[in-house]
């Protein structure tokens, strides 16, 4: 993986990924800017009447289901829909499930009406997911399936390449599980580096395909660059700025020596 | 209060306690922010399915209706509800009250269908809500009640603890009101200090229990942090930066020592 | 013109003028800020029953379709014909437009309801509306129409000023043409500054009338901050953080020392 994700980074560079997003009004500002410091090129849409167009050029969908409302649940239903259409992978970021029911039957039920290709959520939103167990207050993991048994459960159960983030990252396309072991504690102080995640998730499948390696890579990516920011940050404010510099500027050599994985 | 404010900060970041906003899409990032960095653990949900299981498991539910609508005042008024019922406190933040007859409506309709604990709003809002005088302009105070008058009033009218904010803060539980004298000029610089000032009082409130000397900390904390991010920026946007660095990394003693404050 | 954007920014410093915007929430938040660093103060609200008295009390309103929605549109169209009664600037930001039927209905719907004082757009989104060619694809030109043709068509088209964002930018009144050649390759690699641009017109025609030399003033004055934050910034994040200080400490004088325009 540490030549891929030279590569990959490369590529998504080049190709400059459309990414549409359906997301929540709380992080999407950050989302966008994210997924043009790593390489691509962001828009949001939700309305159904745009849907369609706009999905056709993307190159990625990414839902988030943060702010979810019965108006952008079917939107994100419908933008599925035409992605699915397209072959176009769609990333689902399942934000808050376990937390209340009303979020729990909503992944659930974009899951069943649309093919998704990757879900990301924390080590508490995939365990519940999964079903083995796992807490979730407000947005937060209490406590998840740390380990490599609820990716690939939940790869298993719906098809879908699976990346649960915390402390470590797992991936799993329900066969081999990537273990990541970058990152930083300054990305559990600003709201919304999880939904950012999944933004460079979308460019990374959008730029070299639906593999557990591009999803992988995309959060190593992020990941590193957020130790990059953490070296020169004061606080989560500066941490957040620096955060967006380094991905922005990551050296591809450099992400690859960086890069602290495992393959199981 | 200068031996609370060190302890009441301890306080809150202890307990994490969960805020529970219904806010404008226009400064929802920087609440969410500022509550982590605060100490708190945000969320937001506005879809009625959401909330009332949402609501429960927050230590305090902030409403503030920056950019209201018709189903956003509706979400408002069921998360006020579902707080009363468990005794969780509600913060509403009348944002623009007294620029149209519109938000001065819908702030009088939320006091009236939800037993509110704090009010917070800029000298003006206060001012109007108190039918002291005042004049608001789109979202900022043109004239408002400077002193201790207008808090008063509002909180022996409404039963709430009332913070009013400006170049000096006031707050009053109807007998006392402290008059808070921390902050800086750039905090007018910067678009949403205003709706932060009410995500950090949830923090406040919500882990140390409904006191005019909570809602005194959580400013003071908040205008203490100002402080020290105006020491070093250059402008409204790195001030920004420094207020979230500052706010997370603010001396519990240091902040007792910068409290300046009367009781009258 | 070189005099006049000293005049224009100590005049808009002056007035502080009330923006009323009705906008994507990708963007928001930075649209609000750079108001008030360029010397306007901002105000969004998109509820009809809001939109009437709020209007009123504004010296420009910006209608932007970044997130449009059957909602918001019919708020915009209100919230212009608002001001059209009361001969209050609109400027017109057209997101999207080429990328999607809808987008492009929507903006001719607008433009066929509301007097429009300001069409802001990128390259691409103008060379569409002016029938000049341009391919947009998501929110961000393709393809657009360089030189001074498209602005020109599209003002004698519509009779509104239009101004045309890109490596050039171009403003026209239908008669002469502002060739702008400030600005910085940075401005590419954040989210939402053609938005901002959008934003700082408003200011500039709300404080000064309109006219093409107040467009491109605004317009200037924003991609003289941005040279002057590029000088250093590590990345797009401390980029962006700089350009709201540095349009707000911005020197008059400097100001019309380091613009660089032609007109045609």
């Amino acid at each position: 993986m540490s030549v891929r994700i030279s590569d990959m980074m490369g590529a998504v560079r080049l190709k400059r990924p459309l990414v549409h997003h359906i997301t929540n009004y709380v992080t999407v500002n950050d989302c966008a800017n994210i997924c043009i410091c790593a390489g691509g090129s962001p828009v949001m849409t939700d309305e159904a009447k745009d849907i369609p167009e706009m999905v056709a050029l993307a190159s990625a969908v990414v839902l988030n289901i943060g702010t979810l409302n019965e108006r952008t649940i079917s939107s994100m239903i419908l933008a599925g829909k035409c992605a699915n259409e397209k072959n176009i992978p769609v990333i689902l970021d399942p934000v808050g499930v376990g937390a209340t029911t009303y979020r729990t039957e909503t992944a659930w039920k974009i899951l069943n009406k649309v093919k998704v290709s990757v879900i990301k959520g924390n080590s508490g939103e995939i365990a519940v997911l999964a079903g083995a167990g796992g807490e979730v207050k407000g947005v937060d993991s209490v406590s998840g399936s740390e380990g490599t048994g609820a990716v690939l459960a939940l790869s298993k159960k719906t098809g879908a390449i699976v990346a649960s983030t915390g402390k470590i990252d797992y991936v799993s396309d329900g066969k081999k599980v990537y273990v990541l072991r970058n990152g930083d504690d300054y990305l559990g102080t600003v709201s919304g580096t999880g939904c950012m995640v999944s933004s460079v998730i979308g460019c990374y499948v959008g730029a070299c395909g639906v593999t557990a390696e591009a999803v992988a890579c995309g959060i190593s990516a992020f990941n590193i660059a957020a130790e990059i920011a953490a070296e020169k940050a004061f606080g989560p404010g500066s941490f957040k700025t620096k955060l967006f510099d380094s991905i922005y500027g990551l050296d591809e050599k450099e992400a690859a020596t960086r890069l602290n994985y495992e393959e199981e």
